[in-house]
């Protein structure tokens, strides 16, 4: 039983699932751009916390079915991985945030070039959606998940939260605003990861509305902990640059609230996300298990 | 009936119905990312030459079926549009080609500025997958054409060949490592474009891979002239920046060949596209004049 390993363990096993997925989704590719592929790949397989395929896959464990007998389901966590992966080789270039550190490494247009960061990032969302047109679903759920999943990527999900993001630096922001933000820039793709895992087992409306609510406190949570360690933690824990946020002046959760008020709210948010499993009972074991983490996070 | 109309009274509507069609698609955006929208806006109405649009329309012609009676038809144009127009705007960035000037007005990132250029791209990369998997055709159709229009977009197709341009300035290159570059680059999503409109109408898989035929050809083709045209016209009549590939030490048609030979060639790939659409006589009208508005392009 898949609930048995709802520990660190299963964290663990899961990541290296995606990861060897990943991999794996490079291997049939015919390419003659071998450099832009090896780009891609520098860029996909860096670590990472994987938070986005870990929600992929435990919510597709809610029902207690094995993953291996849910068919596409890596290749969604693949892509949603994929996605943000494309969204932080961008969101690193000059023109953006120009950072140089990302998962520990040199961002890939340090590492490269930023014509090269910039076809990756482009390579990897086209790459993202083909996985999943291209994998063992059925045609109906494929499109219920690529409906989901570009909508929460695009125009009115994190890319708009993104250049809401980029306007807002050096603007004065009230907490609801910066809340907007960061459900569109963060939240979206969180939420979208959870309905990919729960189409994938075809879950009613029903539940996949519960869970959406999971997913929107869960979200919100992950971007107030984000806000709390760049304030509170070193780069060389982080594995990016800290404190980066404050020297860009950009607004956050810390500077609206204060570190304490806003700690309460992470802990007001895992209390939320927690609660709206509470119909799941013991089957919901691992998605608690990725809300704690989100809470307790180092980096 | 459609082949009535073929003539360049059908070009000009079949390019007004494609930009109603890009309003339309914007218009049921819930966005609170205005600026980006408005944006988005500008780089897909800035006029052009609608090639691919008007390609998915000529295909889904082919049986004669009127294009209203063809479900997700105008979904497919727009998609094709906006993801060629994201290339594009990616493509201008001061990274890549670093151009001011595309389709007579200001690049995006000359007109805004680039972070927003590159979420432009970004996003309209997603709302156009988005577009097909949100549209009115079978589910089944919506996945083949999405299988193949991201394989198209992606490493293996334009990304791709994006790439092996970039690393191709200022080497020498065989005839053939070029054309190859320009199979991908430009020639992908041409192709994608014919095989949508053939997937929308149900052609068989024998009709679709002569119309492949056709489509390389004519792939080819386009970047011939488009050589062709940068050799020898000006920037006012381009709409965009002429002689820039001899000013940045690009490989061309013209510069392997010389501008006679590259002629010929422009010659014998108009032939051969219209040898590929025989069988289908009269039918194919809207198609033959795409290939000879291609060969007789001034812009």
């Amino acid at each position: 039983m898949v609930f048995e390993v709802a520990t660190a363990a299963w964290l663990k096993a899961s990541a290296e699932r995606v990861d060897a997925a990943i991999l794996e989704s490079f291997k049939h590719l015919s390419v003659p751009a071998q450099g832009l592929k090896e780009a891609m790949l520098y860029a996909a397989t860096g670590g990472g916390k994987r938070i986005r395929p870990l929600l992929v896959y435990a919510t597709a464990s809610l029902t207690g079915r094995s993953l291996d007998d849910v068919p596409g389901i890596d290749a969604c966590a693949v892509a949603v991985e994929l996605f943000h992966t494309y969204s932080l080789v961008h969101d690193d270039m000059p023109c953006m945030d120009n950072d140089d550190l990302r998962r520990g490494r040199a961002t890939v247009h340090k590492a490269y070039n930023e014509s090269t960061a910039l076809l990756v990032g482009d390579a990897l969302q086209t790459m993202a959606l083909g996985l999943i047109a291209d994998s063992s679903m059925a045609d109906s759920q494929k499109i219920r998940i690529i409906s989901n999943f570009t909508r929460a990527g695009g125009l009115e999900g994190m890319a708009g939260g993104q250049a809401i993001d980029l306007e807002s630096v050096g603007q004065p922001l009230t907490r609801q605003a910066l809340e907007t933000m960061h459900r569109l820039k963060t939240g979206a793709l969180l939420r979208s990861s959870v309905q990919m895992g729960g189409l994938a087992i075809d879950l009613s409306d029903e539940d996949l509305n519960r869970l959406d609510q999971f997913a929107s406190s869960l979200g919100l949570l992950f971007q107030v902990v984000d806000d709390i360690l760049d304030a509170t933690a070193d780069s060389q824990t982080l594995g990016k640059t800290a404190g980066k946020d404050a020297a860009a002046n950009k607004p956050t959760f810390v500077s609206l609230m204060g570190l304490s008020a806003a700690k309460e709210l992470a802990n007001n948010l895992h209390q939320e996300a927690i609660a709206s499993l509470g119909i799941w009972g013991e089957n919901a074991q691992l998605l608690r298990l990725i809300a704690d983490k989100v809470l307790h996070r180092e980096s």
